[in-house]
């Protein structure tokens, strides 16, 4: 199949350090092109593919000084999509709405999987007036602010073989990803103090943080039970990950996808998670980790962290978030949106969604009401 | 002819107080109508128009609280126009880069102006990749850093017969706009102190620009010369604005329009303005005010502001600066877009512009070579 996939332009592909979307197309780009498919990637040139690259920038622009305005290079790159979509079978775009106009307009399907939060209020008339466009979600409970979008499947993201299994833990908790109070590293702390077992904190501050982490974590840090040890690179995390005896993910807030479960349960650890965003579709209760809500609860399940098997743990993943298994989903959705774009069929017109000067407060009313 | 005029979604059009190009996009629209074209406006819902209003959100971004994505409601906007782009003879659009790929594709042309400032390094292989794409500059000077644009015309702002001429101005000088660090209200506090003559400041301060009014302004209005009347709306600017010897605009900062010096010349009061963005367009050393680099030259060009004719203002205001000279230059563009349009040409393609893995340093250098 002859596939366009077009990646965010913010970290190249797959992301140096830190950058879930850009390193999830990359795992399926690889995976596409090993499958024998013709895939070209559009993404920063310091993108690293085995498929055809196509790059609207030089650098990703995050890493790139010299970038003042990101949402230009977005709009080069589509448009040089769009105007050639003939050459594909399927676009399958990861760059949010941007897209959908262009993708009314040409001639290949386009399928658009997002990645991100939906529960912006303005989110709601825009999909509505392109229900047409399939929209794959990332979890189940991702699609909760747009119930009547055009979801064609949930699913999961997948990774390839990077994670060692590691049958035997050592006797430490983990924190791992960015310190931000929605992440809740501060529950972890005070679980791992409760619980008497070593926490080791793997993340990095972002500059939007760091008045969090002077304030709220670093005075936390004082006890012999905590140690922090900065961000680090794969091979640290597989080593980090494998050893741990549970990931604590006390996430508070909406997180569509937690790329870092599924590394952990790869590596065999448990994983003891707040029932936020995908945790209940990632993590089952008692099986591959416990989901708690409370600190309490949290603290017992550390002390029965031993009822889990580090194999049910790798199983769970080898059979649902394998690189294998997302590839193979996607592809049954691409012939799926191919088969149905050759019925014609009515398309609503975005106009009609617009307003007259006499109908505000319908479209007001409508707004919310797919928005609560 | 069918227009189509698309307006930026963040002040309704036109703005209640603040706010350029909703202003000017309202000015061009209703003497449009007025000429008796037909005119549809897309624009947000609480804009007031005689022309057709289209509208993809029901409040201005800036006075709804609940807005959390402009963006998304630009989409959504830009694909209502481009789908039924048939109905329209000309699409006049203002909202900057968003709409290329979208007018390539579309069976009626598009003509852009731009409004802002174009010194942001992705702007060159953006406009590069649309040479088709006909734009319309709001002055000579703004087209600086893109010199290889595909600009069709320069067409200054004008203005409705709003502001009344004043034969005999007061004796004050008068500071409109922002208080912001380019505008420089510091130096025409110390050019009213030095010259002796009373300043009065009709400005906001954004919430950007707290700190420095308070650090940098504040300390130097404890002065009787000096007196801040805050933000006024369009009678008190009219009032303020004729009473004035002269409106300082002390800019250092390449303002692509200065929107207040047209105004001030419509009440027939001269302008002392430093010699960036459009400025020596606008303001005729001499004639119409005094182009000044320093300090000093300010303070002298006060003393001699009674060699400056009030009605030579006026004058120069109705020779260039009206709705209707305005109005008239864009239809002659409309026009000529319409008749090159029928000529069929080679497009450059988008993705020739873009990179492929070999050629990431060529980009970089025709990037770099059209953004010095």
């Amino acid at each position: 199949m002859r596939i366009a996939q077009i990646a965010p332009l913010y970290e190249r592909v797959p992301p140096l350090m830190y950058g879930g979307t850009e390193r999830v197309v990359s795992y399926l780009t690889e995976e596409l092109v090993r499958l024998g498919h013709d895939v070209t990637l559009f993404a920063s040139g310091d993108s690293i593919t085995a498929a055809r690259l196509r790059a609207p920038c030089a650098l990703a622009a995050r890493l790139d000084t010299s970038c003042k305005d990101p949402l230009a290079r977005h709009i080069l790159m589509l448009g040089a999509v769009y105007e050639h979509a003939e050459e594909f079978d399927i676009i399958h775009c990861h760059t949010d709405y941007l897209c959908l106009p262009l993708a009314r307009l040409a001639p290949a399907p386009t399928l658009l999987t997002l990645h991100g939060r939906l529960d912006m209020p303005e989110l709601g008339p825009l999909y509505a007036a392109y229900a047409d466009i399939p929209l794959v979600s990332i979890s189940d409970e991702q699609r909760t602010p747009l119930p009547k979008a055009n979801w064609v499947a949930t699913i999961y993201h997948g990774l390839p073989d990077l994670y060692r299994y590691t049958p035997q833990s050592g006797r430490y908790l983990l924190f791992l990803g960015r310190i931000s109070p929605e992440k809740r590293p501060d529950t972890a702390i005070r679980v791992a103090q409760r619980a008497g077992i070593p926490l080791r904190i793997a993340a990095k501050v972002d500059p939007v943080d760091v008045d969090y982490f002077e304030n709220e974590i670093r005075p936390l840090l004082d006890d012999p039970l905590i140690e922090l040890v900065g961000e680090v690179g794969e091979e640290g995390k597989n080593e980090l990950l494998g050893g741990a005896l549970a990931l604590l993910f006390p996430i508070d807030w909406p997180e569509p996808f937690g790329l870092v479960m599924i590394e952990s349960l790869a590596c065999g650890t448990p994983v003891i998670a707040r029932p936020r965003g995908s945790v209940s579709e990632v993590i089952r209760h008692g099986e591959t980790g416990w989901v708690c809500e409370s600190e309490d609860e949290m603290v017992a399940a550390v002390q029965r962290i031993g009822e889990i098997e580090r194999a049910a743990c790798r199983a769970a993943f080898e059979r649902q978030f394998t690189v294998e298994t997302m590839a193979r989903r996607y592809l049954d959705v691409y012939e799926a949106v191919r088969v149905a774009r050759r019925v014609p069929r009515a398309q609503p017109a975005v106009s009609d969604k617009l307003l007259s000067a006499d109908d505000l407060y319908d479209h007001q009313a409508a707004a919310s009401a797919d928005t609560p």
